[in-house]
């Protein structure tokens, strides 16, 4: 993938400030809101079954979080799933937590089921738990990564039938053919809450602008990532309330110029 | 109106604390307790049937925000309205999103008929939504304002029998008979999420210490303008995670200087 | 209580990294799982019925907050707090605004009746009104203390049967036959929403990591308040929003050698 593909991406959400429907959790429903702002997104967040379906109607591209999911949520989210399938919007899903609860490990396989989903975006533990692989999770912050990350994102993107975004050290992007991996990002992102969620709905921002799925997340990786980095730089020993709004501040500043110097993909 | 009056109307609010009990969406709570904090003013949230008219009889005003609106909390707002109405508790309702799905556009109207509310903000395409004025919305964070704006406030204003603020480039408040536009305020307030639900709840702070509610809402809006405006001049270039954090700094810091220098308030 | 055993436990939890199972109120959510990770703990929010057991029982602690409280939500609290019984998971407990609605001193109540309950911590009307003594409170933010506190705490104790910990210009902590007064902290704490409840979850992290519970609490009472006090000389006059961030980041950086020289605990 070309580094201008990647800056080209970027600039058509900034230009087309898509409308990202966001179903998400309690927990980061403010830092989501203000991360795809610094994007240049228009965020919309919408739970009621009344509503739902004309919200992702209208949306460029539907996120499903299932971070504090309760029943009434889930069906909110498949009822909002099916209009986005009806209406080809792209449908991004983050299993949150998935193998953590029974509760949430049977909702993620329901929703993969009853809606129709472009990208999945977990860490590993989160991936294999969706697709019935072992692998372990402690918590929903999980993502230790033992076992080869590739082979599970390429299996699990063939058993889906979708783009698979596993996030971890280094993040893997694959339809089941073609993977990418991208080693932008910096540890310290685990250690902000909802930085993970915040990812998915930029990959949601930017799968409603870019028909090419693997490119669109490609480009949210690297973006994001590169927006961490500068954050570090800037914030440095502060720590992580610094840290957290530094990345606002980067994820409205990175330019061309920074996507060519510092973006790191590879083939998979 | 005199400047005086407007920072009368804020020193009143920072020495009587008012406590305003919100009843809100879930993208804003924080902010918006932290942001009224900072006014002086005492935040409460309260959303279960079971206690929000005790909740709304003691508080010094009731603000209701349809951000994230489902069926229950729909119900809970009519109950404190109605708790709000008996005590003579002044109501503030932002109808959040109003056009963008019916069921918001219902409800507001719903709320509007079954609540006595004293002051209604929203942006302009929102606010004709709920009276039933034709206006482009796409969103909730719509409001590129076409047609004239100050008719359209002072014809909400006279068929809904209460004061009415609409937000924009400039902010007009009118109640059908005396109108003033305020010239305050600053784009990136755009970038920030929540900065109008927090408007709405800080025009309740204003509104819980001063019967006259057009001076409560022209004092809440350049009080706020102004927090903005310093804000940005404090920091500039960096981005809007920085603006957030400052803004929240100068809500706490505006004097009786800045309004003298700062304000700008004319009759429309 | 010697200042090397306050930062032993500090060290256990930076070490253990304790899953803390966060029932909590929607202002608090992100500001509660952000202070817990700088602290170097792993949070969790998870509300459903269908998991909170499940959940429950594989975490270090449970803190339950009623600061948003609904009929759902309780009714998982419940289910949750039983769970956590059953499987020696400490369950902390926060009874937001206990006595500004009748519901809240009620379901406050309930909690502790049903669910064996290993700290409390409120400000003194709060507790007040969770054991049926007399006290005023107004919204959910008082704690002006007229009357003895450390009376309140031991009855509240012995009455209870928990450690019992009241936060105010000074804390106290009880289990009813030895007591500590904590004097660290900053009164700019309650110009930020969620210290108070934030501090409950940092009072699980600590209980899940230290059998001890009176040793627990006062150790994250010092470690919690040694932070308010850097971050306040860090940020000085600039406004809550400042301290606000500064604050995470101290949470990250307290050291042994901040414990040597800030800590203050007497015996009560």
């Amino acid at each position: 993938m070309e580094k201008t593909n990647l800056h080209e991406t970027l600039q058509k959400v900034r230009e087309r400030n898509p409308l990202v429907h966001n179903i998400t959790n309690v927990v980061v429903t403010n830092f989501t809101a203000n991360g795809l702002l610094a994007l240049g997104a228009s965020p919309v967040m919408a739970y009621a079954a009344e509503e739902v379906a004309d919200m992702a109607k209208i949306a460029s591209s539907l996120v499903l979080n299932i971070g504090t999911l309760n029943s009434q949520t889930v069906e909110s989210m498949i009822i909002a799933g099916k209009s986005a399938n009806d209406n080809n919007v792209p449908v991004i899903f983050d299993p949150v937590g998935a193998g953590a609860t029974l509760y949430r490990t049977e909702t993620s396989q329901r929703i993969m089921k009853e809606v129709k989903v472009s990208i999945i975006r977990g860490n590993a533990a989160e991936i294999a738990n969706v697709v019935g692989e072992k692998w372990e999770i402690k918590g929903v912050d999980a993502g230790e990564t033992k076992g080869n990350v590739v082979d599970l994102a390429k299996t699990a993107a063939q058993k889906m039938n979708c783009v698979v975004v596993i996030t971890g050290k280094e993040d893997v992007i694959t339809d089941g053919e073609t993977t990418y991996v991208v080693a932008n990002g910096h540890p310290i992102l685990t250690k902000v809450t909802g930085t993970g969620c915040l990812l998915t709905s930029v990959i949601g921002a930017f799968a409603g602008v870019e028909k090419d799925l693997l490119q669109a997340a490609v480009a949210a990786l690297t973006y994001y990532g590169i927006a961490a980095e500068k954050a570090v730089k800037q914030t440095a020993e502060q720590g992580p309330g610094s840290f957290q709004i530094e990345f606002l501040n980067q994820l409205s500043l990175v330019s061309e110029v920074d996507i060519n110097q510092f973006s790191s993909v590879r083939r998979g």
